[in-house]
């Protein structure tokens, strides 16, 4: 049985699934702490679907780009179940699992995450029917470029993430883009355990000592101690 | 504030849509009673996301086919908070609800509800990007019959619902056929909600007196009764 969890932003989801089977998720978008909900969230959900800490066998985490705090509260309890547990951890960049929440969807995917002052980390993805295929790896760009980019692309284009509402403004007027439905916008834990199976089935997991997140950048409070101090924090 | 109920099966499912953003959902998969299940969900979910009763202005229900104890439940409960509440009350086809889960989605979408007896309910949806087109209203027959229909059809099919279990045999030698991920092959009431927000926006609601569930077919314990007292029950 795997344990997903996916606190990169403001969504709050766990999840759990054994053998091809969603037995549950709890989501909830309510900008409360992280460091509140998450283990409560946790043991109340493995309380809900009568399943037991024994029977978890791996634990997935969605390792961002995204929230400082929130990817850190994430990957800490992660690690530290999976540490305790004694069982595989394995980190999924926050972009490829919101592409699991499109599975078989025909246009290109372009999970969009808030990097602050107008800024976006952008990725594209597209189904191969039950294939996901990268486009375009992760990068950091104004949204207005990004868009810039896509409509000289040419191709039906559809945005999820909390990029989203940075987007929004200039979606709407262009018939290739479609904002994805509330369902398939944010980041949710099953699509995190989805996309971790896949790599769970081949033996491809993470060390529990080492796995850090994606942040793409550093925080600003790292920028600023190296420009005070002259040196990496 | 939508709220939304799915119990038409073993899943019990619930969620909060508001302006667009899912605010929350919590879905099992536990075998457990939905009786027992579906109040303490519900009031549990309001107070993780920090909604109260007051801000809810409607609730939408799953209505089935799907067993006749988890859509009484489902219908009951929806009904008595609608009524309640004085908020309208929205039902939705159990395989509309999980064509929900696929918008976007290339393939032509094939929910089976399982109807016993190696029987299942079946229908056919598409997506033309946002919109949900219904290519073939639900009926019922036998899943060897469904599947051999769908072949001569000719066209990328992918499969959801719990009747998928007694399609599963067939489905894996065929390249047409797909079996839709463990995140989108079950009903979700998030799904419930977007396919709801659609009749809402047109006002399209239920009587809260007269909905009822879409069996398709009466009960066995109804269709015993008129063989032996001659009428119905």
């Amino acid at each position: 049985m795997q344990l997903a969890i996916e606190t990169s932003g403001l969504v709050s989801s766990v999840a759990l699934l054994h053998e091809g089977v969603l037995r549950s998720e709890l989501t909830i978008q309510a900008r409360l702490t992280h460091s509140e909900q998450l283990m409560p969230h946790i043991a109340d959900m493995l309380v809900k679907a009568g399943v037991t800490k024994q029977q978890i066998d791996s634990v997935s985490v969605s390792i961002g780009p995204g929230s400082f705090t929130g990817l850190r509260i994430g990957l800490a309890t992660a690690k530290g179940l999976a540490f305790a547990w004694r069982v595989p951890l394995v980190g999924i960049e926050t972009p490829v699992g919101l592409a699991w929440n499109f599975v078989g969807v025909g246009d290109l995917i372009c999970p969009l995450i808030d990097a602050q002052k107008g800024n976006v980390y952008v990725s594209l993805y597209r189904w191969r029917r039950d294939t996901l295929e990268v486009v375009q790896d992760t990068y950091i760009a104004p949204v207005t470029e990004v868009l810039r980019s896509l409509r000289q692309r040419g191709e039906p284009t559809v945005f999820c993430g909390d990029g989203l509402r940075l987007a929004m403004p200039y979606l709407a007027a262009d018939p290739l883009f479609r904002i994805a439905p509330a369902t398939m916008a944010i980041p949710r834990a099953g699509s995190t355990a989805l996309a971790a199976a896949q790599r769970l089935e081949n033996n491809d997991t993470d060390d529990c000592m080492r796995l850090t997140p994606a942040y793409k950048r550093r925080s600003e409070a790292e920028v600023l101690w190296e420009k005070r101090h002259g040196g990496k924090a």
